[in-house]
């Protein structure tokens, strides 16, 4: 199957209604990117809420519109949470995003990441290493970066869509979004975003919010990637290092706006 | 009661009182706002200090001049860990304020905080959502965004602070500090403030830090309001969005002094 | 013994094998500062981790190519997590860092890091009052800041360095390193640094990654001291406060080159 790029009419119709619902995520991530994610969702017109007790994550996850699961500083107080989470997610009809940090290298994660897939998430979205373990592929990367290529990790990523019915987003120099049976490409971003801590586990929260948008969900999570990667682009532009880039990318994503995209 | 303005000679002061002592504050705070707390504390000159473990949290209560509980990120432990510095501040003649950030959507956190309410908080700093709840006068907001006015709430929280003998600061496009006879106004801000996360919790900080000030704790409340907002106002002036308005704002705190504020 | 003035040379050296080696750091650190040192790191050339679970944690160390221990928000779950990381790390010939964040203040943190003196860390960063309370020889700050000059606690450094083998900076206004026997100096940087959260803390964690160098290690510590107060004299001369100071900072710090240093 080859990729089709992602229609820049369809990135801009997402965006305005990502910005119009503005989606309440709940967000169960790892520590080193909570103000960070909180601050791109913020800029973008989502309302992000963090919410990590056991019971209080349940109760929080049938009232948000989405749920992100990011296992960068699991333990297992917090696997146990976010299975109430992701359960009582499912129950409400709440969709619920995958970002499998360092799945492979680590047999904690790894096993519980496995075992998450079978819980009919709406969207994972991992770097190549991560998407190639995930899927039985590979062993995974040597940490949280990533040693292999997007486009490598494909098959591996339609494999893992059509078995668990996700939207599998695997992103790189190229990202591409797939459903298993169509592939969208996005291209933008900039090789400096790998050198600020979170670009990637930000983006896997606004999947989980895109996720809650109507319409197509292969199309919402690409425009998710394609927003990401559009703003990136014009904040290394507006930037002279990875410290500047941070206030710049936040500026770009609370400031474009649908004809931007288009 | 109508509220009377803060008087900008009784924020000068209460600013350059801040600045000479320097309060040591313990913030017991969330997980997603803990560095932008402690940079606001620093750019005021006041001296920041997370300690969490429950032993720790015990003894230095009693050390630092104030204590934050803020509940974003509660768990069982750290419910366990709050209640120990509390008692060892209450013990040792310590202020402690309350940030009961989302209470009244989630179960857990909004019956640690009614109990807590009886541990004579120095001050409770919250939306209009939130001290709604906490005053058992509404169910809350759907996430940690207020779904209320702060003028909504004054009642509320004069009702709060009669009960509590607290200081009560309901913050918005206005913020009304009471203590429940007499109540001050206070402008200023922008709601490109609400676009950050932490602006709120860091206010908080400084609040549980202004009440480590000699003087009269409804002014030094208030001040610390204003400061906030003066701060705030500049900062969106020297910015072009939530990501620039994050330097901006700690310079403009570290930059404020007695002429600027009055 | 007289402290000798590091040479630049051998610091633009170091710089250039830290960028080539680009060292992958588990960092096991406290909450306030996990995104900051992320970004230095990154800034760096590095690769960072953070990994806190109990059986990850010490399956990681193993993996990393350096370890660091910062008990800034020490709880006992974390204490386990660590020594068991520190214990794989032995085991596998990695080199581990300890940052004694506030001890002397506090009983746990500084009976954990007098137990942890004995597993023989590679290097030791603190501050005045850190490192005099670790060798015992005085009670330690009020809080996380220093109240004495790095000056004061070089005998007590060299001490602790001989004691524990490992190289110990004892950092302020001036920097000393040593192991026990030859001191180097290090001068640079600039009081502003120590009102942003994370300064010292991610200055610990860039001499853990330093440790992982081949050659000398006294030279490769005293030479991540250099480089961090390099970047910083410059972040400072391009900031206008403390929130300004840290976008430079990343960016002086990925800027920064061997010609620079020398």
């Amino acid at each position: 199957m080859q990729p089709d790029l992602l229609h820049r009419a369809d990135a801009a119709h997402a965006l305005q209604h990502f910005r119009t619902l503005s989606p309440l995520v709940h967000c169960m991530t790892n520590d080193v990117v909570q103000t960070f994610t909180a601050n791109v969702l913020l800029a973008l017109g989502a309302s992000p809420a963090m919410v990590i007790d056991e019971q209080e994550a349940a109760q929080f996850s049938a009232i948000a519109d989405a749920l992100l699961i990011n296992v960068g500083t699991l333990t297992a107080d917090r696997a146990r949470a976010m299975r109430a989470a992701i359960d009582s997610a499912n129950t409400a009809g709440k969709p619920w995003t995958l970002d499998p940090v360092a799945v492979g290298a680590l047999t904690f994660r790894s096993d519980f990441c496995k075992e998450l897939l079978a819980l009919r998430p709406a969207a994972i979205r991992g770097n190549a290493s991560e998407i190639l373990a995930l899927a039985g592929m590979s062993a995974g990367g040597r940490g949280v970066d990533t040693t292999d290529h997007a486009q490598a990790a494909l098959p591996a990523a339609q494999a893992l869509a059509r078995q668990t019915q996700a939207v599998v987003a695997v992103t790189g120099e190229v990202d591409y979004v797939t459903d298993g049976v169509r592939t969208l490409a996005v291209t933008g971003g900039d090789p400096l975003m790998t050198r600020v801590v979170g670009t990637g586990c930000a983006l896997s929260a606004v999947v989980a919010a895109s996720c809650a948008l109507p319409g197509d969900r292969l199309t919402s999570v690409a425009a998710a990637c394609s927003v990401m990667a559009l703003a990136g682009s014009r904040a290394v532009a507006a930037s002279t290092g990875p410290g500047s880039f941070i206030p710049a990318f936040l500026d770009a994503l609370y400031a474009l706006n649908g004809e931007d995209v288009a």
